[in-house]
């Protein structure tokens, strides 16, 4: 279980700037960092040294936001704005997962797409269906990620096959018991967004929630928020349909906060939620560009998702890539003061800004769990001597996930 | 030469719409497809058949702008704008092709890169070298792609090492007779832009110009365009700067053409001139988005360019998902009427769009030049079954480049 790293290590020092230890140690105790050292001290020398010599070791990224049984159809059907496609692709495939021989042959595709990505945790959308998820979540337990799972819950505007009506609050207490005893994965509460969740539902989750995580989604699409408000009319705004039923907090996750009001982004920092940034998603379905710079500067909590299939990749590289990208387009199209990301603030999103969702995660320094992604980028045959952090720039704009050649998750190599 | 090739193969039809042909076989002779036919002629019984079985066959794809020199920086030094970039990393790399070592280690690689890609045709830059642009057109001309290549010129503001002064005249002259021999590169004069370019090194290109083709540069950059409007303040516009040296017409490639005014839109149509739209250079560089929409409705000549480095990714597949995600962000962002571009028309501008630069080149159609890619999605293991245009658009967003098999230029397999 104890073990030392030799190689070369890059981490996220602050929100922007990165660290780089060449040809250092990295000692690993329980899955935790005991520290990175140029010389390795005398009390770890009976530990066995793993050498990746000229590899580049990284901390391991948290997609905060993904749909697993959207992963059949990634890469189709881009055609289509946020509602249309909801029903016109993803709610009929979301019905099929009621048949747990092909949730069976689908989710198997996907963990084993995830557990080869970028991603060591991961925070995950399943369907409504109870016998389909909790399958789901004993692949991805097995496989060594550290996740939470969320069956949906939907109870208004989706079809029949789809719709709780009033077995939410059975079938949500009877799928967390049915979980209860995994390791890796754990369960978060998961009301699919305002418009398909009644009041009522959203309240009922808030009072059984007892600590429990929270995932949804805010303020993606301009017609969702006009919808949200017909449906909602009562409501300061739509954030605050989740605050008033006990939804938001520092173990709460909202995906996208593309268009959110000053009211609502003083409510997500208020509330330490986690806003799950996903900027291939927002250009895939023509939703828009979040305001970034604007929730990192103001000490926000955020994070990268690949969204999975509103985003056609699995990697975090690619989505560090469009978050810059697509902020460079926010800072020339919306606000051109807002400073385009760099590489590293980038880099922080994916990794200390998801990771921090679960805890001391993200970052190769003493103290925090040992995710890490053992990159080989030797493929690149690199005419000019690069620097380790051109080198991961380089791997993240062009090799992306094919670039892994070993992953840890809790100092476990999976 | 001749040769039948079995599969199922995808063509663009029109702009906006693909052709499928199942099983189907096409047959190609001196490099010409003489057809795609559902049961084979009698005439061609003779023929040997090449059965690619459940593999997808597509046109080849051209990239109408690259810079080859740029490769070697390729997903690096993405923190700044069109002109500090071009003073900040792209001058001093292009420096050092006047060092012939550096040049062939540097050239082989990109060529290597480039006949690996979905490309089977280019658009390509070199320096102003005269001897490592013989020498990079002398390697394409062995890797069996078909390119253009232009030495470029330029003698105003730019680096001292890459400023031509009074030689470009006779550094043009020789280049374009050192390289009268080859076969697959052919030259095409390359005014870098305006701002580099003097009015008299502009037109005496024009004045020598014989037909030859052209690239160069138009619109990219909001300061660039300012830049130009100072450096030539009795133009008319920045396309009035070519137009007036004779150097618009149909074999003029302009590269990104992201803010044209009406007048300089009706003079790309006038003169039939070709714009390369380069989506991920115009993120990456913070240009911002072309109005590729309009392009395409009014029938002005449009392709993709992948703009190593301004792009940081050689792939054609890539060019094709990220310009519709940037048709997306511009009807949501600037123009709520410019509908998005759809697959069928990104695949357009891809093959046909750029391909028809070099003539009847960019369908599976008889008359047309056999470039094709065949591509392999078996690593994808797809849960539902697939049309073949789903597979391909797949293709696009997830493999990439990853899924070439084999590559066809004008029926040769190289």
């Amino acid at each position: 279980m104890n073990f030392i790293i030799k190689s070369n290590f890059i981490t996220s020092e602050s929100k922007n700037s990165l660290k780089t230890y060449e040809n250092h140690y990295l000692v690993c105790e329980n899955g935790v960092i005991s520290g990175v050292f140029r010389a390795l001290p005398e009390q770890y020398k009976n530990l066995d040294i793993i050498d990746y010599k000229d590899k580049i070791i990284i901390s391991g990224m948290t997609d905060l936001h993904i749909h697993a049984p959207q992963y059949a159809f990634r890469g189709l059907g881009m055609d289509l704005e946020l509602i249309d496609w909801l029903n016109t692709y993803t709610f009929p495939e979301e019905s099929k997962y009621n048949d747990l021989e092909y949730a069976e042959k689908a989710y198997n595709s996907f963990v084993k797409a995830l557990k080869n990505s970028s991603s060591t945790r991961a925070c995950i959308f399943a369907t409504v269906h109870n016998d389909a998820t909790a399958m789901l979540m004993d692949m991805l337990d097995k496989s060594g990620l550290i996740t939470l799972v969320g069956k949906v819950n939907m109870n208004r505007n989706c079809p029949e096959s789809l719709c709780e009506k009033d077995t939410y609050i059975d079938n949500t207490k009877s799928w967390l018991e049915s979980v209860s005893g995994l390791k890796n994965c754990k369960p978060i509460l998961t009301p699919r967004f305002t418009p398909s969740c009644t009041d009522y539902l959203m309240q009922i989750l808030g009072e059984i929630r007892n600590n429990l995580p929270v995932q949804t989604h805010l303020s993606e699409n301009l017609s969702e928020i006009e919808w949200v408000k017909s449906l909602c009319p009562e409501a300061e705004n739509y954030a605050d349909t989740y605050y008033r039923a006990n939804l938001m907090g520092n173990n709460s996750i909202f995906a996208h906060c593309v268009y959110c009001t000053p009211k609502e982004i003083e409510l997500l920092k208020q509330t330490k939620s986690y806003i799950a940034h996903c900027p291939q998603s927002n250009m895939n379905l023509a939703s828009g560009i979040a305001p970034v710079r604007y929730y990192l500067d103001n000490d926000l909590n955020i994070g990268l998702g690949t969204d999975i299939a509103g985003g056609a990749n699995i990697s975090m590289f690619r989505a560090i890539t469009d978050a810059i990208g697509m902020s460079k387009l926010y800072m020339r199209l919306i606000d051109e003061s807002a400073k385009p990301l760099s590489f590293a603030e980038g880099f922080y999103l994916a990794t200390v800004g998801s990771g921090s969702f679960f805890g001391k995660v993200g970052k190769l320094e003493k103290g925090y769990a040992f995710d890490a992604l053992v990159l080989d980028d030797s493929e690149l045959d690199n005419i000019n001597k690069l620097k380790l952090t051109d080198r991961l720039e380089r791997i993240s704009y062009y090799l992306e996930d094919r670039a892994i050649y070993a992953k840890y998750v809790n100092g476990i190599k999976i």
